[in-house]
């Protein structure tokens, strides 16, 4: 019998469809391959992007030059400009703006054939420093209400270039998606007094079947309703509201527990595409009790069709318990030997 | 400069990215092909599928066999099923109940080659009927609270099968996609006293950029704030709330004009795959004054990235003034050679 699950925060339910019973082999996803053209990430093409916001330069080297381990520069192909004022206008019963926002690249490692399940820990940590610099950055801008980091991996998620990357966008006004997560946890605070989130964890803790793994500070688990197969997510283990709130001590923990799921999601399900967003509280709302940051992983591995688009909600084929199940046990032995035969080809 | 949209009925803001302003060359999408394996959805394949709940056989032939024009079978893969009750459990903060709903298959022609853009008037008629009988049917149980028509046209858009046919669902929660419609066009209507979707199919006919074409019932329009490149939505130019009220004699308007705008769609964006749906009023609120029955056509031309996933909103790469244009401009005089052609191919 398929069941009806309800996320807990937003009240979206989803089918899970528990006959349908998909295994990670079932999906046929395949591995995407690193192609050799021009890639205007790689060092020595600093002049193909537009100039660094910031960069990691251990080597004391000049701006916008090689000699990076890491950069920040502006999307050439902003979905939000910078300059300008929000120009707010109606038309009839329609309204529109200026799409004034920031919309940065991180370019997370200088070696064009390195991603995130295979960066030393120095290199992930790096990243996590990447986006907390840069959302307190743009958080000073009085314009902006929202930031968001989010990482396209694959062309079938989205990627148009294969050089590791993540994404960085503040926005003028709060998105639907995380207005709906910030009302629902705002009520369930009301009533209970308690972060949802933090529930959410104490009881899957206890449960035990979703969970993938977990450190001192952070764990993985499959969330009860999940709209995708392999649906993901990483949560701090105490309550913070943002990434920058999170002490700088827990970094390492977030970057390692970050890279083993991915890796143990690019085992399981070979190398699928996928997207990761992170989630964190509004500019304005300074260390908010009821909202819980996290990051949400979404491999794409099933077609969004028009039952979804309709609904609003989705069929997922793969119980979270088994996907759970399936990434707790992934064997890490043959990891090397794959790795290696992975740079021969 | 690009622009934020807000879709007037619940809220969304989309970026319209002008800068990037895409034809409809531009987004490379490949023609489908029709392959020749066997189809369990043509006429003498029927003991292939469920057995039939309807079928309109105009030469009287018998159930679950050829001679039928247009079929409508249970899902052999349902995403919820008929028989049980719903079963509602809690498990600590978690919600759950048993996936049960109806899902049916409408097998639209007998022929394996047709598809809506080329049917007779009378196939696209007979469509529209069919929706319309199993909707009243399936609005007779009681634990159904929801009924929704949609389709998956091409492999990329969640088709498994390639012979022509649309799906009905009829579940037992009110689609949180629908939620929020209703929700925002009864606010609207709280405040003005008038239909939301009247006022926006007004002031369409009034601004006539975003209008495709229109006949003495129904109109076919870009909306203001869209999701997606061409995303194209039909609406009736009078207020009903449900496919089941419009009267009997502007059927064939609604079918010529779906026929004719998948047409318009096919022939601009070169047979691209695309999703529609059909979002009417929750079965126990007949005839609803706020609420207005329509159709939404999503083509599949663009990937949704993890910006999309996480945020809610949609960047638009075609302004919809511009993708109206092109929808109306179409030339269908090279059409029936283009259709010959292909026949041959």
């Amino acid at each position: 019998m398929p069941e009806l699950r309800k996320d807990p925060i937003i009240g979206r339910w989803v089918i899970i469809s528990t006959e349908r019973g998909k295994r990670p082999s079932d999906f046929g996803v395949s591995m995407e391959k690193k192609s050799t053209k021009l890639c205007p990430f790689c060092p020595g093409n600093e002049s193909a992007t537009p100039p660094e916001v910031l960069a990691f330069r251990p080597d004391g080297s000049q701006k916008n030059t090689p000699g990076w381990t890491l950069r920040v520069i502006s999307n050439k192909f902003p979905a939000l400009k910078i300059e300008g004022d929000l120009n707010r206008q109606g038309h009839g019963i329609f309204d529109k703006m200026n799409g004034i926002g920031a919309h940065e690249v991180i370019i997370e490692t200088s070696d064009h054939h390195k991603d995130f399940p295979n960066y030393s820990d120095r290199t992930a940590q790096d990243v996590i420093w990447a986006y907390r610099m840069r959302i307190s950055d743009l958080k000073k801008d009085p314009r902006f209400r929202y930031t968001m980091v989010f990482r396209n991996y694959g062309e079938a998620a989205g990627a148009s270039l294969e050089h590791a990357h993540s994404q960085l966008i503040a926005t003028p006004i709060v998105p639907k998606r995380v207005s709906e997560e910030l009302e629902g946890s705002k009520k369930y605070y009301g009533f209970k007094e308690r972060c949802i989130f933090c529930d959410i964890v104490r009881q899957e803790i206890s449960d035990g079947d979703r969970v993938i793994s977990y450190n001192d500070n952070f764990i993985a688990l499959e969330p009860f309703a999940p709209r995708l197969p392999f649906e993901t997510w990483i949560l701090p283990t105490e309550h913070y509201s943002a990434l920058e709130d999170i002490p700088e001590k827990a970094i390492p923990d977030l970057a390692s527990l970050l890279k083993e799921t991915l890796k143990r999601l690019e085992i399981s399900l070979n190398n699928a595409p996928y997207n990761y967003i992170m989630h964190t509280r509004p500019v304005d709302d300074e260390g908010i009790e009821y909202y819980h940051w996290h990051i949400e992983i979404m491999p794409k591995l099933t077609k969004v069709a028009g039952f979804e688009w309709g609904t609003g909600f989705y069929i997922n084929p793969t119980a979270p318990e088994d996907a759970a199940k399936y990434l707790r046990e992934v064997d890490f032995t043959h990891e090397e030997q794959r790795v290696i035969k992975q740079q021969i080809l």
